[in-house]
């Protein structure tokens, strides 16, 4: 039989998304982890807003709670394998996900992956507390747009991408 | 000048959204409007909880705050007419938005549309205001699941649908 859960986790699986990874760096450690939900929040006063659901086991949870800052690299649709390292299904050699990429820093000092979609630099807002999940709203300071092109999607339990429609 | 307001929304437009109508009914009366921020918080205990972001000037961020229910609409690829109704970008006859489409119930009463791609029927369980948006955070009473087809995206301001990685 199935469950409200399964039923829940099987509509989720067919609303496309992109992905992203989530890191932050500073007292607490560097940290980072692949996300799926991601959302706009505001652009307008008193500043742009996004928010990312994190779970709450996840190293990556705790310490953009106690760092305070976290950027959101949205990847492009070539980044898969970015994807699949900071979800633990490409495992590294010495288990440091970020080692296979390289890194910049915009404002907080969070880590900024070099060639993403578009980095988000955020410092954290306000954090809320919702079943396995936290949900990090933070305040945009910095934006870095790369070079145009496709994002990667997860839609149906598969990567993808988009494309026009065809009606 | 590019402003951080700026960056941002396009930022935000290179990140692929599904699009979804949030619904609601009840003493407040009837409304809908059209969403691109949606994303799963929870599965797990004590039951499955989404959020979606309304602007809070829209009649329906209103109606949902006083009638403590709602429905995400998950729209399929054939279905960006119904987006466009919700967001006021097709005109009704009436003004009414509901009127060209069709709409059950659920669990909760809010308007759940025939045909869409996967319905959520939630009650609302905490809200977050941020900007000009209020997040709405419901705990998923019952799902369906409808017809198995691609979901409606919206990406670099423009609809589309999911394809498969060409690598």
């Amino acid at each position: 039989m199935e469950t409200r859960r399964d039923q829940f986790l099987e509509g989720m699986s067919r609303a496309a998304c992109t992905v992203s990874v989530v890191t932050t760096d500073g007292a607490a450690g560097r940290a980072g982890v692949t996300v799926s939900a991601m959302a706009s929040v505001s652009a307008d006063a008193p500043g742009p807003c996004l928010l990312v659901c994190v779970h709450e086991k996840s190293a990556a949870a705790a310490a953009i709670a106690a760092n305070g800052i976290f950027c959101v690299n949205v990847l492009g649709a070539g980044q898969s394998h970015v994807s699949d390292t900071f979800a633990g299904r490409i495992k590294t050699l010495d288990g440091d996900k970020f080692a296979p990429f390289d890194w910049g820093v915009m404002e907080t000092g969070a880590p900024a992956l070099d060639h993403a979609l578009t980095v988000f630099d955020c410092r954290l807002k306000q954090v809320v507390e919702m079943g396995t999940h936290k949900v990090f709203f933070g305040d945009v300071v910095a934006v870095r747009n790369g070079a145009t092109e496709l994002p990667l999607i997860h839609v149906n339990r598969h990567y993808g991408a988009p494309a026009p429609l065809s009606l």
